[in-house]
């Protein structure tokens, strides 16, 4: 069923062959993930097909399942943008990948292509919107869906560009949260050059925060946990934390102030920034990579009498993800993580709510199995 | 009774010789200001003694005379920090100025001189904490005075450090703003290196946003006033903004949607922040440089989803600010001011705090007088 592709350069040619897939999806805000039979496009000539070994559990998967995020989530929903796998057909223009190759895919399938900033590499930051991996509206087609749908699933088919190749030195599972979580801490962390002789601040032990203190590790900083608990504060140690700072200790906090060259906050509800604000030097910046609801507390004092600098950060664009890749496999850094079959995602996603997850649940796709009849 | 300063290079001498002076203080928050008898050191072998011209009426004046800032102010208290005035005596160590110069003193009068800010020339971030021109404690000593006191009033005795030299084409009384409102909105515009081929959006017009137009279109930019008024923006495009933006008309704001290279932000009280971020493209920067309440509507969405940042800036240094004044001679840049006499200081107050005020009140120091009998 596959077609290998022709020589057509037209990348969005009609295209009514598809591969048949298999996932799982939420059909409701209410309703637990379960089997779903779905379908992929066949590889169109800029086209990689690849069949998936792993894909990690991020919370963003969660708010969206449940519809948590505003209301926009269109069902059937499958989740999952922190994808493995190997490549098993290439369209007849890809030029990066062959059959057999070890790949990744992260949060985005695709975007304008030709704004700024898709040109400078930066497709997160798309001027006329990226397409997600998951839950957005499908650009290309090529399949039954209207929207796109993501790594809980045995195949996927993404355009070369975004498509990303994998260290073979990686553990391949332990890899998958690197496409989301990794290169969300990475990105802000070269962005605002991150390096020997400062001293970074990592707000928040999770998914995020884990990577954070690894990259900034890494990256020859002296690293500090920031954190509400002294456990978190002794397993970030062993993740290449060389300090812990507890932010309900007033004293402590007090003792590090203006003491901070940046700081990488990854809470991830609304929360008070004056007290880490104070935490930074002169000319500090404190990037917040988590937060998507209201900030509570933020006056402009602590930025007006240091000069200091709040700002957010998004995932990173293909080529910086690609670096990140590479930095892992240099650095043999991958997330810390717990395997779970697929049938154990519903129960994954009740741990992950409970911050009870060291830092990352990753579906072994193996475990998908294909039920011999599955929900439409 | 000034004594010229032997070549004594210790700056902080025990000296009780001093020279009276005279001016206008608060002697509480509800009280008027009135007349009263002051001291001022003589000048130490670093220092500078100033007859004074003209003192600008900054809001900070009225807001430390009223005690509106958390229960500091020390009484009597004379305000001032936008000093002009010429030099009538300079001690042994004193290089760059000699008497007759017309110079200016701003909000700072002193700092440790020895920390990685002040070296750097930014001693408005002093690490061990600068002297404010009014209102601080006195660490220089030689006067009664355990307080610093400012402008308002006939001398003052500055060490050499903190005295700009006021290019001798500058109108005296419209440059004395300069001091503040001026170093305060060139500072940020310089650090993010506005300039030609950007779009730079001031949001306010008062004594800072109208200095902030001056510069950003000084500087080359594309300057787009941001006002809720506009009759505010008709004022602006006389002080040379391009383009009005009525931050109350939601289509306009939504049509300027990630379209601002960087904003300068001189709103001076709390205010929602998220509709003005929105308005940067990726990588911009806002300034706040007014507001030192509690922002609100501060959410994360804006900053992660293009990067952007907000940051704060305090005045300038010592070297930036002479910077800013030369800039002012080779431009032709003053405020617009509206000179009063000493005994209006108390409607000038008023006025200020109605926004009654195209941008800055004066006071002219020929009208100070000296009553025969004064309020000590």
């Amino acid at each position: 069923m596959v077609r290998r592709a022709s020589g057509d350069r037209k990348p969005f040619i009609e295209d009514r062959e598809f591969m048949k897939a298999f996932g799982y999806a939420a059909r409701s805000a209410d309703s637990p993930l379960t089997p779903f039979a779905l379908e992929r496009r066949a590889p169109r000539a800029e086209d990689v097909a690849i069949d998936i070994l792993f894909c990690g559990v991020c919370h963003s998967d969660i708010h969206t399942a449940r519809n948590e995020w505003g209301g926009g989530t269109q069902y059937p929903c499958v989740p999952g943008h922190e994808i493995i796998g190997r490549v098993s057909a290439v369209g007849g223009d890809v030029t990066k990948f062959k059959v057999g190759d070890l790949v990744g895919v992260g949060c985005l399938v695709d975007s304008c292509r030709r704004c700024r900033s898709c040109d400078d590499g930066l497709e997160q930051y798309c001027d006329h919107g990226f397409t997600l991996t998951y839950g957005s509206e499908d650009k290309v087609g090529g399949t039954p869906h209207q929207t796109t749908l993501g790594g809980y699933s045995d195949k996927i088919t993404v355009a070369e560009r975004f498509v990303l190749r994998i260290p073979d030195t990686l553990d391949p599972a332990a890899a998958a949260p690197l496409l989301c979580a990794g290169i969300t801490t990475y990105s802000p962390l070269k962005r605002w050059k991150v390096g020997p002789g400062q001293k970074v601040g990592v707000i928040g032990l999770g998914g995020l925060g884990h990577m954070g203190v690894k990259f900034a590790h890494a990256m020859g900083a002296h690293v500090v946990m920031i954190t509400t608990s002294p456990e978190k504060g002794r397993d970030a140690r062993k993740l290449g934390a060389d300090e812990v700072l507890i932010s309900k200790d007033a004293e402590a906090m007090k003792s590090a102030a203006s003491s901070f060259d940046f700081l990488l906050n990854t809470i991830p509800v609304g929360h008070d920034t004056d007290p880490y604000m104070n935490l930074l030097k002169r000319d500090g910046t404190m990037v917040i990579v988590g937060a998507v609801e209201k900030l509570t507390n933020v006056s402009g004092v602590p930025f007006i009498i240091r000069r200091r600098s709040m700002a957010g950060s998004l995932i990173g664009g293909l080529p910086e993800t690609q670096e990140m890749l590479d930095f892992c496999g240099a650095h043999a850094i991958v997330c810390d993580i717990e395997t779970i079959a697929m049938e154990e995602i519903n129960k994954a996603y009740d741990r992950t709510v409970e911050g009870d997850v060291k830092y990352r649940f990753v579906i072994d796709m193996a475990t998908l199995g294909r039920p011999a009849a599955v929900a439409p």
